[in-house]
């Protein structure tokens, strides 16, 4: 790495754990009036946003980069708007910072009760699309801490404007602007010295592909809130409501087919296979998703008149398609389904279809993922539908924040001790 | 690392992983008659581990080790009695696993909850304390965990034994022998591969020296739940009762000395140190501690007669002494007291005592500290008396687990959703 670009880095970290200090100590007056302002300006600066936003994209389309990256980078009336609404929602939400738990005494007179502060410095990577300059800097701002951005190099000019914008809004909240800095070079050092210099970022929020973040676990030493993969399933018990398992199973598969809660992988119990599959992959084979499947789902479904079926192979259980593909394997039961989430899930999210609560009690207890769901799609698994209010991403991770993370997630929790006196003896 | 180690250990990393899985599913009542057992297998064979323990000891002492590493290694009735003690006070703890919180209704329906489940398999690696070895043991087993052990080499042939009836508890608790595993090697090349086999272990609790956690923390792959040090301060305000804060930072320094929650430097407001600095001071020189003190200190000391003081140095403000030597500085107000926390302090426990409400608030709201106080001996940073009922560690760090680690800290939150059919559209 050069030197150089070292040194603009731990610049930048001081300047960001300087500004944290301030921000811990911020009221949520002035923190949703910072949010607001950035949101008044984002309405004003609309044109100009788009302006700037289209130098990026024509860079990226002389590049070569496909319609999916275009797509993602380029932002239109709309996507501005909902930048700005999307601050709104985020002042409406309580703020973390300052609460307390009920303070208990304890046997030496001491009284107990725990704080939520802010981490400090959160330092937030991601790629191409400019939306999350602002979903993660209103995120960080509103629990209090400090970030630095680090965006994709494609987004340089929309984020830069960005970034001046909500440095506005800080500065007219009367708080520090270093608060939200956004790493200006390309250089891809730049992140290589982001997830090392743990004196000045106290959590790293990978946003991104599976091979960015997997890139970035290699290296890093600041800790990360990271989401690698959601392999998601879903078991139809024995005893499950046919027409709730099809209504739920076409949903969770083809509502969307990116988002990383959908469905990759649908396991049948094999007493209940003749009744659920022929309906459900009529609907799925009509919506175009390629079915692929093991022995007994395609002696099921061919007994059916079912044609275009592919054999599924040891990586189909390991794959997350993010595309319109489903891997299908009928089970003898539910310890089967169980074990096949424990050896090919991701521990993202997974669901069972029942009408017996002894064995959702047990699937809920015994699937070790973020999210266990009964009789409700895997696309809930989310941020706002948890009622969060906002995300700043998912979490894979079991230490500290599991599952969609909110406001919660970007704050720690410290020991508050009110005494009269009291000395150990 | 040699090949033959790298197996070793992930073959033990395997059944470690398998053997949670069972873990996690064991009854409260399964848990607690292990540990029942363990302790009384360790009543009935008392004499065979200090037998034992004596070998290790002998070992050490031809090694030529030190006088406090060969008590930290010795086993007496005493500690033998207190390990069994130990368990059956975690016996006594209520079972973390399978608690909910309540189910809360979203805006779509579905129900949302969250249901507190193991982490999985912890590593813990320590040093010479055999204790450590049931201790650790008992606290993972209580919390559903699988646990891999890896204490120092000295101690080999007592944790050894140790182990023996930890698996002897487990399989009258029908439980797997597996789940409480000692790595028996003494390469030290072990320790490399446990920090790094993020596949089988989801976190490592250190405990021992900095020295080993610095070593850990340069290579570790897998997150740690880590106790680096403890520069603690207390600040005595203007506002301050002046018999308490003598009673109070008394105890914080000398009730003992080693204990990383003991006081290692003391702010006195200089509006008040005349009053409080030459009585403290006495009860500190009388018991033999050494006063490194800055030049209002040393001036308001001397003019009172004091002799013998030392010029604190800036590396004084940054040790933690774990002795008799305590560093003083004599400050101009709280933004000054605060500011030397910020800047020297190691973020584990910081006190004020003041009987200025406002002040207090502050202190406690901007010190950013795993445990504040207020009118308290930092003495009391402790799991025990926090009502934790036992502790793994203290943590420094923000994520996770900050402060006293009882038995939540080697738990994880999943999202639990009971759903009536709902899809998202």
């Amino acid at each position: 790495m050069s030197n150089e670009i070292k040194q603009m880095m731990l610049n930048i970290g001081q300047r960001a754990r300087q500004a944290s200090r301030a921000m811990a100590r911020a009221s949520s007056e002035q923190k949703d009036q910072a949010l607001l302002h950035i949101a008044k300006l984002i309405r004003e600066k609309a044109n100009e946003i788009q302006r700037v936003n289209q130098l990026d994209v024509e860079r990226a389309t002389l590049k070569g980069q496909d319609a999916a990256f275009i797509d993602r980078l380029t932002m239109t009336p709309k996507t501005i708007e909902s930048m700005a609404l999307g601050l709104e929602q985020i002042v409406s939400l309580e703020d973390p910072i300052g609460k307390m738990t009920a303070l208990q005494k304890q046997a030496s007179g001491i009284e107990l009760g725990q704080m939520r502060v802010p981490l400090g410095v959160i330092g937030i990577i991601y790629e191409s699309r400019p939306n999350v300059t602002i979903d993660a800097a209103a995120l960080c701002l509103k629990s209090g801490n400090a970030v630095i951005l680090r965006g994709g190099s494609e987004a340089i000019d929309s984020n830069t404007l960005l970034a001046q914008l909500i440095q506005a809004g800080l500065d007219a909240a009367q708080l520090p602007m270093d608060a939200v800095q956004v790493v200006t070079t390309t250089d891809r050092s730049a992140v290589g010295e982001m997830i090392t210099m743990t004196e000045y970022i106290d959590v790293i929020v990978p946003r991104g592909g599976k091979s960015l973040i997997a890139r970035l676990m290699a290296e890093a030493r600041v800790p990360m809130i990271k989401h690698l993969d959601g392999i998601c399933h879903t078991y139809i018990d024995a005893d499950a409501d046919i027409a709730m398992a099809i209504k739920v199973c076409d949903n969770a598969k083809t509502q969307r087919y990116a988002p990383c809660n959908a469905m990759e992988t649908l396991l049948v119990n094999q007493a209940i296979a003749q009744q659920v599959l022929p309906t459900l992959c009529k609907i799925y084979q009509d919506k175009g998703v390629e079915l692929r499947v093991d022995a007994l789902t395609r002696k099921a479904l061919e007994e059916n008149g079912f044609e275009g079926l592919v054999d599924a192979t040891e990586e189909d259980w390991q794959t997350e398609y993010l595309a319109p593909i489903l891997s299908i394997k009928t089970v003898a039961n539910m310890d089967e389904a169980m074990s096949h989430i424990e050896q090919y899930g991701s521990k993202h999210t997974d669901a069972i279809i029942t009408n017996n609560q002894a064995q959702a009690n047990r699937f809920l207890r015994e699937v070790d993922s973020a999210s266990v769901m009964v009789n409700a799609s895997t696309r809930f698994a989310d941020g706002f539908e948890y009622g969060l209010g906002a995300e700043i991403g998912i979490s894979n991770d079991k230490l500290h924040a599991r599952g969609p993370v909110g406001l919660d997630g970007l704050t720690s929790l410290k020991y508050i001790v009110m005494g009269h006196g009291e000395i150990r003896s």
